[in-house]
């Protein structure tokens, strides 16, 4: 399907076109389609833009990132079909390695995935050979690399399941997630939440992490100044507040 | 996945594995599996039950149902996989007839969802060939029966696009949606939008006809009282007062 560029939900319509198309190579779960439609829902919410506290958490994220000694990126079936190059490219800015972990895991998939980030330009991607376990967590969904996620002291995890983000969090990692559901477990336990949408998200990590670059110490303290509990009740009341003047422009069209 | 019941979220989670089974079959299309997390996203904010407008919005519609000379209930893939017993159900309490209507349309995926409503009791369903066309849709998605959609004075139609929702309307029909997004264009355009979710909106709709058929004349006054405007801003009032306390149980727990 061929999507005009003067449409209203553009950039949304290309991203859900992305994603059917990585179901239909084998990256993307149907799973991972219903888990796209909710941050479709809540991004309708937001309005489809970044509102001002995710970018605040985007540039806390970033100077996290920045100052770990070992940042890794965890890629799943719908943050590779999405954003594969903006990853790759983040990856390379804060110098972390990727590695990719899925829910729903099977061998064929990871390879698949591995695949399509080499040819976004990813070096030496972590998962399809997993040694090592996080704790707390039933059989294959525990399954990680010691390189990577298990000695990781600061990890991404856009997209994340909240088991997941509760387990790393409980092994001492600063967990930054991307999610767009500011109620959800994964927003709820993450140690930065970023409430955004992940083809957003991820460039913007990555612009500020740009920026952040030359001045360690500015990094440092935004890493350290970061509010979580203010930042989250910040994008709660945007929300309400986006959901009255949703409400107010429905009757003024009658 | 066996899922227990005893888990917070069983019925959603049943909800969904009923449509990647759907899915399997071949009767959900991928923009389906989307579709329904963005309902998921909308539910979870509605706290996963009917709240009070939508069973006044409920009510109106099996009033509107019961007092039609030829109502007509419209199935897609999303409705046959997780209701179709139910819709048989309701289509014979109030004497509608089913017709099979796709947004992503093949011939084979029509026969399909024929065959799961055949075997959930339906009789003489509407859909595999289709001899009249919804004015202003184009090609396949105007295609539609004489004796059916066309026709009819009252539709219903579940999860259901904003276009041919609005053309429906512009035919001049009584249309119900079900559509747990109170903004979507289905919701705005319809004449009595229920946002609620389908597999409680249809058994609550069936139960209102069921109380209403002995009295035609209170079922008049109901469908005729109906007001569609206050209706959806006390459904938007419900969700923006939902999420202010989702927010103050977020502070409680700390």
């Amino acid at each position: 399907m061929k999507i005009p560029k003067s449409h209203p939900r553009y950039a949304s319509l290309v991203r859900r076109e992305k994603l059917v198309q990585g179901w239909r190579d084998g990256i993307v779960v149907p799973e991972g389609l219903i888990a796209q439609g909710r941050g479709e829902a809540f991004d309708y919410l937001l309005g489809e833009e970044t509102p001002a506290p995710a970018l605040v958490a985007e540039k806390a994220a970033a100077a996290h990132l920045l100052t770990a000694d070992r940042p890794v990126i965890s890629v799943n079936g719908n943050v590779a079909a999405l954003a594969s190059k903006e990853v790759v490219r983040l990856a390379r800015t804060v110098s972390a390695r990727i590695e990719v972990n899925l829910f729903h895991r099977t061998e064929a998939r990871v390879a698949r995935i591995v695949k399509k980030l080499r040819a976004a330009g990813a070096r030496d991607v972590l998962g399809p050979r997993p040694d090592a376990r996080i704790p707390g967590l039933e059989s294959r969904r525990a399954l990680c690399h010691r390189d990577g996620i298990y000695s990781a002291d600061v990890v991404l995890v856009p997209l994340e399941d909240g088991d997941r983000t509760e387990a790393l969090v409980r092994m001492g990692k600063t967990v930054i997630s991307v999610d767009l559901n500011p109620l959800s477990r994964t927003s709820q336990r993450a140690s930065v939440p970023v409430v955004d949408e992940l083809t957003r998200a991820i460039p913007n990590i990555e612009k500020f992490a740009r920026e952040l670059r030359a001045d360690r110490q500015e990094a440092r303290r935004i890493a350290r100044t970061f509010h979580r509990g203010g930042n989250q009740r910040a994008t709660l009341d945007y929300l309400a507040w986006r959901l009255k003047g949703l409400e107010a422009r429905r009757k003024r069209r009658g």
